[in-house]
């Protein structure tokens, strides 16, 4: 989706994409395409040079593998070392330095591509009910709070009660275990961790989010507006529309909570 | 247990479990039992007036149901009704309140039994490592502060990230999730919540919690001395002792981190 609208403003493309986790159609939308493994930093760094890339954009969610799955080269495995204990900022912003040292200025993808952005206000004709939007007033807080520990970006909540908090499973794991536990309704809360490096790893929702909110019941979807990416939007809103879910960009200011 | 040791003290047990909740082989243990459904408030109080009892004491595991287990008597309705939009908190407190009302003094099941309180330090032979350790300092705020948040008493970590934050989905779900998410290796760490009512919903562990730490891989359970319960305390010690897990009583002295 990055890839698309960055080559429809003129700019070549040289994507590297993880096993497991990147879509290998993505090639068809770039100019020059490499899959690695996790891990493979080094390698990722040969390509993007070789093929005389001058800015790095993360874009597309990484399922937090098992220890198992990664394969760090040399590089990748100093870092481990030198991080060992550290939450995901730490990793990902030593991961940046990593790029940035090696001449690769690492972009924001919203810069790029800025009609990711998720807006502020109700994205389907759908608005959020009273009740949706108390439960988000509600997380809303308790979800900057847990970001603030780099415990993760979500929390999913139903009728006052915190039903998940999102952990390294990702946004799609705890709205089905929300659902597992709720009997319908829950409503997802997703923000931007204070402190946050806006280059890399915003809170991004999209068709998928959709689709597990619908499999777990869910009503709502509130995901920080400005700060976030949504990924098709269009084709996201569409389903929500079509299974009564609502989705809003959120701001402290629209659930009127001050700033 | 609870029920057992308190009539090695003498005392008369009136003892109402519920379905799918409580081992019907309670029974065995005490004077007088019925199973009633979760949510049955007017029966409980009815039974335990019925016999006599003047003590109403808590303990226990309850697995959170979804809301279709539950079934409500007028009584327990209203309560709900009311209480819609609060966490296990209010419920809970509100509910101590009603056996009150109806002349049933609430007790603290430490009072009844204080040899079930978690002692201060290493429970097991096997002390927990330095990596423990320095993954249980991590986890004793985070922890608390989920707590006060009334999310859930407990965290799992390991190398200095969260794995699981426990929801309604109760400690051994988030044990199992965090053996999941790891390759072996990840810390409990469930504490007192601060302000929560030292008569119920103490936070508790027993042998239950260690065959699910087992089964994740994890190496270490620490909870809060003192102010938790631990049940089944020779077996699960055993137990863990046979599979290289250890078992410590935390306060904050005792992790080097204030109060």
């Amino acid at each position: 989706m990055v890839a698309e609208r960055a080559r429809e403003a003129g700019i070549r493309v040289v994507a590297v994409g993880f096993t497991g986790n990147t879509d290998p159609t993505l090639a068809d939308h770039v100019d020059v395409f490499e899959m690695v493994h996790l891990g493979q930093l080094s390698k990722c760094i040969k390509f993007m040079k070789a093929n005389t890339a001058d800015s790095v954009v993360f874009a597309g969610a990484i399922n937090k593998p098992k220890a198992m799955d990664i394969r760090p080269d040399l590089l990748a495995a100093k870092l481990l070392f030198k991080l060992k204990g550290k939450g995901d900022d730490a990793i990902l912003s030593t991961v940046l330095d990593v790029f940035e040292s090696h001449g690769l200025n690492v972009g924001d993808p919203l810069e790029f591509v800025p009609g990711l952005a998720t807006p502020e206000g109700a994205l389907t004709s759908r608005q959020p009910t009273r009740d949706d939007l108390e439960d988000l007033r509600f997380a809303w807080p308790k979800a900057k709070a847990i970001g603030e520990m780099d415990i993760g970006q979500s929390l999913l909540v139903k009728a006052g009660i915190v039903l998940a908090v999102e952990g390294p499973e990702g946004t799609d794991a705890a709205i089905l275990r929300a659902g597992e536990l709720s009997s319908k309704g829950c409503v997802l809360c997703k923000v931007y961790k204070p402190g946050q490096d806006m280059r890399i790893d915003r809170p991004a929702a999209g068709l998928n989010t959709v689709r597990s909110m619908i499999e777990a019941g869910g009503t709502c979807i509130g995901i920080e507006a400005g700060r976030s990416i949504f990924f098709e939007q269009d084709e996201a809103v569409a389903l929500a529309e079509k299974h009564g879910v609502s989705i809003i960009g959120l701001s402290s200011e629209i659930l009127g909570l001050g700033s």
